[in-house]
């Protein structure tokens, strides 16, 4: 495959969206028909379920975002058969066009971390899952970092590392100041080196940061010191974060940045807005008309609307 | 379940020793006869040998340790059938009586951090998994953390937090000084507070914490500084850690630590000690050799000896 960060580029530029759909299936939320109520504590009808509900979103949306985010967590809920389910959804949303990242916050030491790399990035079937790109966490340090590095470059894949997230206890650790410097411009800085070391002809790097969108002064500092560093954006919708608060996390041409929705829109047809219009039994349109709002939104109030 | 401390604790006397097993398979490290040559690039044949591989591993330790520790990324490199190997070797673990520390350095923020906790903690089938405890990492922060101590307390489970990781490179984050303290510390002092209420009869908590056999001086210092904490010390062996290095993570008791072995032990076929005794024909009787080795190691040096 050739460079992720030219990949993505082409995606959103085709798109004309940065719009990241997270498949964050819950038992609890899917729309009614997609899973009795009685196989609700059933690994391996919620896996199945799980499948069937993210393949159906992927076809809403497959024509109108770049890309995906499956979040490993959910899946990995359901035991071995989840895993399963996961694999399908990969595969399915990659016949269908779109980039997947594996939002799985992975990483360890030395060859364990190779290992992590060698399973998720890549095209199958070189990767078994054929992810490409994986969200991976800082804490172990540059060399756990550098194998997924070296990877990613080797199989035209990427990754997002979290740099500073969208949880209020993000703060805890991320904002430590170590002489005069915020522990999230450390970690940033790092990161930075290493997309201005991988970067393609987009001038983005293979290696990318999680931002969150509920920090806008934080995504402003962290776009003007990490300028080969696609971001990222949790933290919109559900979590509080709008169009104008993700702005300052895009370059001036609208690129840079992907910003992710996972309950506002997949669980479009339970929420006020949507769910008179559509309700449970035309789920998918609440899916797609959730996605076109959102779409909107960041035209009108970001610098998306340039792409 | 009952307390995880406890049942740790109880499990550590009983066999009178802290040594963990690491079940990390690698393919091209497994012994002859396992997997045939020409199948080391077929997901499904590897991932069946690394499940037969490490439940040979757990047949030669069963009577002589307490606790093993199943290496994540080497099963998710095998795709979904690995995770389904993953799940039969957990069970094996569990039916021939072993605790389970499931090496999986899992995290995220909120309800996605309680799908992880949920995923992987606690008896089945309350999780289709079925491990003891958890390696979890703490970049996210305090609201990170607490979903799966608030699981692992209802379960009867517990989670070791990395603190002061084994590799070299995490000293890049670990050792930043915050008015005075090193992150690891501040990292150290949350997790003993989530052990101190937390602990069971024991005297320790649900929550353990990832303190490298690399780091002598930092063990001594985290270990008076974290009374109620249980320490999981890797790095002992192929990392360069000695018995006298861990030595520190212990309590007077010889309690509060378990020193992890994965390549030492589960590759003791190819190691020059064991090689010429028991070659690849009888790899569980080189495995069951360097178990012994180094449980009479820990008594000699550290005070694991009077437990």
């Amino acid at each position: 495959m050739s460079h992720f960060a030219d990949r993505l580029t082409a995606a959103v530029v085709r798109c004309r969206t940065p719009v990241m759909v997270g498949l964050d299936p819950r038992a609890e939320s899917l729309p009614r028909g997609l899973l009795a109520e009685d196989r609700r504590h059933d690994p391996t009808a919620v896996a199945d379920a799980f499948a069937r509900f993210s393949c159906g979103v992927i076809d809403a949306v497959r024509d109108l975002v770049p890309v995906v985010k499956p979040q490993a967590a959910f899946f990995e809920q359901c035991g071995p058969a989840g895993m399963t389910a996961l694999g399908r959804v990969i595969d399915y949303a990659r016949q269908c066009g779109l980039l997947v990242v594996l939002d799985g916050k992975r990483n360890d030491i030395g060859t364990t971390a190779t290992a992590y790399a060698e399973a998720y990035l890549g095209a199958p079937p070189e990767s078994p899952w054929g992810a490409d790109a994986l969200t991976v966490s800082p804490y172990l340090g540059d060399d756990s970092l550098t194998p997924f590095v070296d990877v990613a470059r080797q199989r035209g894949a990427g990754l997002f590392v979290l740099v500073k997230t969208s949880n209020p206890g993000g703060r805890m650790l991320q904002d430590l100041v170590i002489d005069g410097r915020p522990l999230y411009r450390v970690v940033g800085d790092y990161v930075e080196q290493l997309a201005a070391a991988s970067s393609g002809t987009s001038g983005y790097g293979a290696v990318g940061a999680v931002v969150g969108a509920t920090y806008p002064e934080q995504a402003a500092e962290l776009r003007a010191a990490m300028p080969h560093t696609w971001f990222l954006v949790p933290g919109f919708g559900a979590q509080g974060g709008t169009a104008r608060d993700v702005a300052a996390a895009f370059d001036p041409s609208g690129r840079g940045a992907i910003v992710n929705n996972s309950r506002g829109i997949i669980f479009a047809h339970s929420a006020k807005a949507y769910k008179e219009r559509f309700g449970d039994a035309r789920w998918q349109a609440a899916v797609e008309a959730a996605t076109r709002d959102m779409i909107a939104q960041l035209a009108a109030d970001s610098p998306a609307g340039r792409l």
